[in-house]
């Protein structure tokens, strides 16, 4: 049970992360913080926080829990305007893409402060954003990865963990490093593949003609290309160097197919296929077997 | 009104257009060829085709039009297998998705009487595949690209046309080399570059992790490397010049990006990002609108 949680940023994590646990009855009060009025006005209105903060001091005073959910370059800025009213037994954590940056931004900011930052990522999220966009169960099911530091209690730990399984989430523990390198392979590289067709064809002299008969494929393909620009270059320059490892890795991959398709080795090209097939499909499966699961009561 | 249509490839391609002529009452009789006796016998049993074909000369004699819906690289043999028994009179078309080779093939295998075969190439699919896959609406609203040749006549070209139509098609005309340039951007490329993700991440030591960790990005953006591999490689191969092309000018395009990375340009990432996602918003916008008209009986 928290008797008060503060939020720095109401959208559609921060906000979802607040109606997640008021469902689940867990939590007094939540009290919001955010960029703009109009934000927290909305936030308000719809029921996510109970209180608009008057002050950073006002929203950090005795709270149990503090969950940053803005963009990930402004961590380091908020947790520098919360640690004056930080208290003991006050725990910290936040929802950024990107953790390393995040780890370095939180020691530099809080100090001897920073074994009560308790970094977290939930692995949730819509194609819309703001307040409206929150829901309840927007994370039933989902993973949250916690990266902790080796300054932080168990305790401290398990009160993020709590948080995020009474919204239906289950927990994982990744180095901040480990993390950052599973996310640029499987998330921010595809991000930045994406982003690049739909710029390439955009930018030929008859774009109108080929997205006219571009198709679901495409639209399947391109679907992380109408993600915000600004969010998506702060976590590409946050996860630079793993981010950069992993386009390397991808443009051999690529090189070799193209010698591949230039030189008509079919048999090469479709050996290639079929793995990724098959790896795929391996992967949906086990999927669903968790969701099944989940679903089920498991974890 | 077709008299009777002869299908040569009873899956989801042509089982579909089979399904959706016989709910718009404009064919007499379908009759079937495939490769495998189970495959006819299904599509019988479903209701695709009305005659298992006892030989091509049965399935051609008298047909008004025929259709071909086997992977493309077949496409010269079957034509080679229907020309000593092709009547004035009877139109044939493919379903491939590459057009060029298609063209050559039929030039190939058909020789004087090339006039007759008129290439289509309708923009549907599913995941799943075979005579249960086919679904009488999977046309409704889709596009339909014939890539007429000059030794077509307006009246078969309209032939084909019509039967598209009647399954809920809207037609559209390209030249086989612009439909190849078109597809190898919007389709053959992308599927390229989703088979070449999942491979690069099969093929690392730590695959295991990176997928326990992949997401619905990844999901949306991976979908299409499901897809059949035999049938990737044929296309693949089939339209080599124009994928290569495409292919080489998506490598340009991200080698640059790549170097905006490793210098931390964000600006330069962000306005590239920024583009992409503008461009995919206006085609989904454009989609929608062409979806509404469609569905309002317009096209």
């Amino acid at each position: 049970m928290f008797q008060k949680i503060a939020l720095f940023g109401v959208g559609l994590i921060g906000g979802s992360f607040a109606l997640a646990l008021k469902r689940a009855g867990v939590v007094g009060q939540i009290v919001g913080v955010g960029r703009t009025a109009a934000a927290l006005q909305r936030a308000h209105e719809l029921g996510i926080i109970d209180v608009i903060a008057p002050s950073v001091e006002h929203a950090v005073r005795d709270a149990d829990l503090i969950l940053i959910a803005a963009p990930v370059a402004q961590t380091g800025t908020i947790l520098r305007t919360i640690k004056p009213f930080l208290q003991t037994g006050t725990v910290v954590t936040d929802a950024g893409s990107t953790k390393s940056d995040v780890v370095a931004a939180a020691r530099d900011a809080l100090g001897s402060l920073v074994g009560q930052f308790v970094p977290g990522h939930p692995i949730a999220g819509r194609e819309s954003n703001g307040p409206d966009a929150a829901i309840g169960d927007l994370y039933v099911g989902k993973k949250v990865v916690l990266t902790a530091l080796p300054e932080n209690t168990a305790s401290d730990i398990e009160r993020v963990a709590a948080a995020w399984r009474a919204c239906g989430a289950v927990i994982h523990q990744l180095s901040p490093a480990a993390h950052d390198r599973v996310f640029a392979a499987v998330s921010h590289l595809p991000h930045l593949l994406s982003y690049a067709l739909v710029d390439d064809i955009a930018g030929k002299p008859d774009a109108a003609l080929l997205f006219h008969f571009a198709a679901s494929g495409f639209r399947d393909f391109t679907r992380i290309a109408g993600s915000s620009p600004e969010m998506w270059r702060d976590i590409s320059l946050a996860n630079q160097s793993a981010l950069l490892a992993e386009l390397d890795s991808y443009l051999l991959k690529l090189t070799t197919m193209r010698d591949m398709l230039a030189r008509a080795d079919g048999v090469a090209l479709e050996t290639i296929y079929t793995n990724a097939q098959q790896a795929r499909h391996n992967w949906i499966r086990t999927i669903e077997a968790t969701e099944q699961q989940t679903r089920q009561g498991g974890d």
